[in-house]
């Protein structure tokens, strides 16, 4: 290809789409407008002064007042694996809570590391109880128990108030994925006592993918910076190494990135400027709405998702008692070509709903309502759409049955 | 902290400084606006449409016809770490050229995933020479050899012509860290016989860290993907496991993301969507002002940099021959504080310049101009700056001296 003609593809400009899928979601206009900010250097003292800042707005968002509350430069799974590979030691037995894809995930990244990697697990559109958990804890002596707070592949909300109580007692750690639930449903850290959590900006805080929000407890981080290990070429006389085995990725290594976020400033990555403004940005979007109104759009968005569904005829996924406001999954009729109905959203209404992973592909949708998008009439569009394509795709669907009960769950949702 | 008190920090403003340190710099306009473009769902045609134009636009800048070009999501350091954890086998050994802080860096991350590691070194200030390195290579065989390109830490360029050939000959893998110099200084991956190269784009690129562009070439391609292990929930019959040893990263594992960047669209990370649009602009711009001339300009600023230097009576640091042309260290002199002259000459002039690490903290200055910063005027604004500043701080300097043989280093540079 010559140079002429990649200049030929010409300037960014993507269509205008609803993205109503499991994320990421359309972007807060306040978010893309932060991030066209200039550069700083990574130590000028405004840049030290946002990096403040952000620490301040997430620990709301946590539910903590964890000193250490920060950003990991990479998507939400970079948050995830910088989480594990700090607090878990080689050998380590680590307990996964296992109710969908994404803790399959954290299975994935813990065999990597070199855990002992044991599970209790529920079907796909179940929970995990309390109960079973307490009994794996008391049957495999874990050093760390894992989970994802909301997994967006069944839809489902781990309840965990009172699993951090259980694993303290244990004298063991707990790790919760909240990528998917930060900023839509309440996330209470300190009060459920877990130690670290993580998110992502590209669910219900709706920003861009490459950032991934983390709190860590006292606890957490005394044993984290312990196996500190400060590189060559930049060790300081005042930053001691720990004596427990070094953590076994560079990038990954917490010690050092709370070394970057705290007065000591070590120099580790070059901080993403760009995703940390739009970052900063969310968390002030979410914040001046007030967490308790967020929460509530969001339980009234999956409300009437739901209800629109079941009033079009379709079937909702999973256990009702622990479905996430933000994602609903449907099952596709029989005869119904789920791909073909996606197509038609996307091609005549610029609206794109989600497919769904392993066990559940092709047989179920995901409507995302969330941050910017869980928006009554973007839940109102969505469902007068996916009627629309779903009558031309011959499925009986009462014309106008879905958006009405939509909207009137909307109305009356608590 | 109340969450009035979170809302008053306000919105974001930072001053508008000019950065000619080691990085980051100033970015480009262009690529802030092409971040405020709406996201878009990460299978959606446009978004890989997208993700192809960007495999595309960065084969130029590393010099290469390789397939395998595309985005790690995450800082230049990210791209390191992905690199040699998916080519290097726990227990291979690894031949780092170390000539400063990012050589030392390699090693730091090879020691976390099992290499043995073994080096050939510089003083800082120099470079390694290619029969120094044959002659480790001989004595070693190595498995790998990983180099950083341009280390900012020394303001050194490895000489990299004819060592791919070396490295090939003894049937070991070659890596490049090229953050520093790619967009600045040619990269010429494929002539080099360079199997994998990464970049970030905080530098010459005059975007926002947080992505890091690589290269990889058929042949490690082929090895890294001899150890694919496709996690569990996104399995599918068309993607066969490799008998390799698995990668110990999930994150970092470039057999999953780069089934992800082709046709296989294996769900890995969620990408991040505004860097992508960030790097895709980065890359637009470079290829639009056209390499050699935009080589070029590196060179009429470093060389405006390092007259405006000496012409103030500043020695330069390190190596004439194999400097890079976009980071220029200088001297400190003695009986001058070097963090009260940067303090001035942020506070009074709004510019920042570089302080060092290590052996070099507190007895050399690092003046960055490139990207969108390597433009006359800027060279010009700081030597006539960093002259002021020295004078009151005492040092004595011909006035007009440094600034005027910058403009004419400039003028007259080959």
């Amino acid at each position: 290809m010559s140079e002429l003609d990649v200049l030929l593809f010409g300037e960014i400009d993507p269509p205008q789409r609803l993205l109503m899928g499991p994320g990421p979601v359309n972007a807060h206009p306040r978010v893309l407008r932060a991030m066209s900010a200039d550069l700083l250097g990574q130590f000028d003292p405004e840049m030290t002064g946002y990096m403040e800042q952000v620490m301040a707005l997430y620990r709301p968002l946590f539910g903590t007042e964890n000193r250490w509350t920060f950003l990991v430069n990479g998507t939400a799974r970079a948050g995830i694996e910088a989480s594990l590979i700090s607090l878990v030691e080689p050998g380590d037995t680590v307990l996964v809570i296992d109710f969908g894809r994404f803790g399959l995930l954290l299975k994935e990244i813990l065999q990597r590391i070199g855990a002992r990697v044991v599970s209790v697990e529920a079907a796909w559109g179940e929970v995990v109880p309390l109960d079973a958990i307490a009994a794996a804890i008391e049957r495999y002596a874990p050093k760390v128990v894992a989970t994802v707070h909301g997994d967006t592949s069944t839809t489902m909300a781990q309840p965990l108030d009172g699993l951090g109580a259980i694993v303290r007692a244990a004298g063991a750690f707990s790790y919760v994925d909240a990528t998917a639930t930060i900023g839509g449903i309440a996330i209470a850290a300190d009060r459920w006592s877990i130690d670290v959590v993580t998110g992502g900006l590209q669910k219900c805080l709706s920003g861009p993918s490459g950032s991934a929000p983390i709190t860590v407890s006292d606890r957490a981080a005394e044993r984290i910076l312990a196996r500190r290990h400060v590189e060559g070429g930049i060790r300081r006389a005042d930053i001691v190494d720990g004596t427990g085995p070094r953590i076994a990725s560079n990038y990954f290594d917490l010690a050092m990135v709370m070394d970057y976020w705290s007065e000591k400033r070590l120099n580790h990555h070059t901080e993403a400027t760009t995703m940390l403004y739009g970052a900063r940005e969310c968390a002030r979007v979410a914040l001046a709405e007030g967490l308790d109104a967020r929460f509530a759009r969001h339980a009234r968005a999956g409300a009437a998702v739901v209800a629109g569904a079941r009033a079009m005829g379709l079937a909702v996924f999973g256990d009702d008692r622990h479905r996430m406001t933000n994602v609903t999954g449907m099952n596709i009729p029989g005869g119904i070509d789920g791909e073909a109905v996606r197509r038609w959203m996307r091609e005549d209404f610029e609206i794109e709903i989600g497919t769904a992973f392993g066990p559940l592909a092709g047989r179920i949708w995901r409507i995302g309502a969330m941050g910017y998008n869980a928006m009554k009439h973007k839940v109102a569009i969505t469902m007068s759409a996916l009627e629309t394509v779903l009558r031309a795709e011959g499925f009986a669907c009462p014309p106008g049955a879905g958006v009405d009960a939509a909207l009137a769950a909307w109305d009356t949702a608590p």
